[in-house]
């Protein structure tokens, strides 16, 4: 179900898969795990990935684990055409990459830790599916990842909320493939000047940028997100796929090519001493922010 | 006449150009054909494509070929230095392919139908010559695709009057080139978003989107083209064309390098039972909507 | 301090940098030429190059050459984050390329000049520091592609001082690394309609078509500059260094991989009987307008 440049991935049992590491979750109709809620209207053939992963929706190991495994569920699931991504925690849809996987982990850690991230995005921006980001909360960094690599984006109005790639802010670079997604979305120029400034834009300007699509009040935003998805899922699956992917391969097969390159570069650099020393800093400041 | 990717085309002698297929037409004072009215204006070095195949102006491979000859012509006229397009018939500019010629014919037949609209495209977006849309009715699909090769799109700011690459619609997909060129016209986003929605926007949408570049009342339609074309060729021809070469030099040579390539997967695509039913039908309505 | 792509250049001494052809400058805090007054703020690690080069600030081969080694200067130097650039000549900011140069001399002045012209951009494109222009008056071609260069484009909002890359106006054609400047600016449809018509935009114009970023009243230009400054100044160095190697190191390897076939290219056009003889007539009419 993805495009062609990443195929081969899909016929090697993903490492990262394993059972033992999903706790079983409450029962539903679909499926569900304990980070992600997912529910499958077969009527529409719509499906809601809700995160719930307390405090923040961070993109750990687990998270994004138990993502792409419900992904492929729902992607191989015939009665699935479209899914709406959005969180069930208020005012944050996912404050990005878990840093705590980041610092003071074994090199095995940090790449395992980064081929899940890859796969995640390998998954989401190839998807066959109508995918809609439904961000009723802020988005920074690999939040905002994931909006930018569904179909259509529409962010709840309210100008407390921010969305951006703000990997530069902290002191590290987002990857060629995150500046990719990001291009494709808002252009060079839009990018060169966010990525630089690693801005977190409120919602109307995210609007204004074309970060995102749409905004509305947030009682509208899960009855928007359905109104959207019926819009695209009248269009035949077959030609809207073959579309998509003709606009996303030329991307997602650079990620395939360099995928190694790309997990070495990740360890090279997060290994480094002054990364590590502010990465802690980071963390710290968040704890005291927290308490 | 077409930038130097194009070139090899141009070497060996067109196989649709047969005299044969060309019905004569009406005198004019350059010369013209029974599809497309051409009238050039030597004083001013303008020439005028009027397209008036009945009922809607689609791009049959008779069309095709008219066009292509018409506008080699044109381009081998010193005298011509730029050139207009517009609809000799009410509401529509052009409809675009010629389902008949997809349906039920050989393969032969489609390879011949497929050169004929790579070729139009290939002297049309490589033309040296000033190129303006004067889009006065609608453009789906590869009426689109003729405005969007252009220099530039003046349209007629009725809102009834629809653009776009819908062929998602149809359950068919535009070829990488028909996307390349909206691509160079719209952006990355804008035309990820209007080709998988297969999207017909009226021309208020169009403008706003960057799809046609501006909006006039129908009766100020010829003179505000001629008022444009005057003002792109106030400018020294040589210089013009290098710019326009370097500008859209890499999108023809992508098609010039697999054309053959694209040939075959059109065949095989049409040659497909779901494909040639879903014509069939499509056919079926309009024929039912006409009577 | 240039990213990789460029690499090979800095390591090679530049030809064109002889003490002998600097003629020595008034005392200044950092250093200075006859041509460029370049001041360094240590406290805030902000420099200022103001260019004075009566009467229009034309980029001569001696400019070029003092603007290259002034930027180097800076760019070793670690007191040195960022530079804005301005002019000190009262409404132009550049007129861009000295036409002196390209006129009546043997091939080898073209070459230099051509690798002088070449180098000031790699330099600048390629700058580690934050880059501001506040263009404070007209800024035609090449005084264009200076201000298209920087990170961030503030214009006085004076709608008598225009901006573009006009060169088709003159029977010249941008060399393709303008041109891919441009199109990571204002995008591929602006930048090929601009390009083909050569258009100086005024302030409000180039503005709303993004190829500058900020409009302000004059007397509020360098209190603007200054504090976008600052605002960039607020990042990380070495995470914004490497997002805007990653941004920009695609167009300028492809300078570094042609850079030979561009001075050749270069030469064998300047060279022509038919561009010297409009280059003439063109010098003979800014000759006369002046007097």
């Amino acid at each position: 179900s993805l495009p062609p440049g990443a195929l081969p991935l899909c016929l090697r049992p993903p490492a990262w898969g394993s059972a033992a590491r999903r706790p079983p979750g409450p029962p539903c109709r679909a499926f569900s795990n304990s980070r992600i809620l997912v529910e499958l209207d077969e009527s529409s053939g719509v499906a809601t990935m809700k995160f719930k992963s307390p405090p923040v929706n961070s993109l750990s190991l687990d998270f994004l684990t138990e993502f792409s495994i419900s992904l492929e569920k729902l992607e191989n699931n015939r009665a699935c055409r479209g899914v709406i991504f959005t969180s069930a925690i208020p005012k944050i849809f996912s404050s990005g990459l878990d840093i705590t996987e980041m610092c003071g982990k074994s090199t095995e850690h940090y790449a395992e830790f980064w081929r899940a991230v890859q796969e995640m995005w390998l998954r989401l921006y190839g998807s066959n599916m109508v995918t809609v980001a439904a961000v009723n909360g802020s988005s920074p960094a690999g939040g905002c990842l994931v909006a930018l690599s569904c179909d259509y984006r529409i962010m709840v109005e309210n100008p407390k909320f921010t969305i951006g790639l703000n990997e530069a802010q902290l002191g590290i670079v987002a990857p060629f493939w995150f500046k990719d997604t990001f291009v494709n979305v808002v252009g060079h120029r839009v990018a060169e000047r966010c990525l630089q400034l690693g801005s977190l834009l409120p919602a109307p300007e995210a609007h204004r940028f074309g970060l995102v699509d749409e905004l509305v009040p947030e009682e509208k935003l899960q009855e928007k997100a359905a109104a959207v998805m019926a819009q695209w899922l009248a269009l035949p699956d077959h030609a809207r796929q073959l579309t998509k992917s003709m606009m996303r391969k030329a991307v997602l097969d650079r990620l395939v090519a360099h995928r190694e390159e790309d997990i070495q570069n990740f360890i090279r650099f997060t290994s480094k001493e002054s990364i590590q020393k502010s990465l802690r800093t980071y963390m710290e400041m968040l704890k005291k922010k927290k308490s």
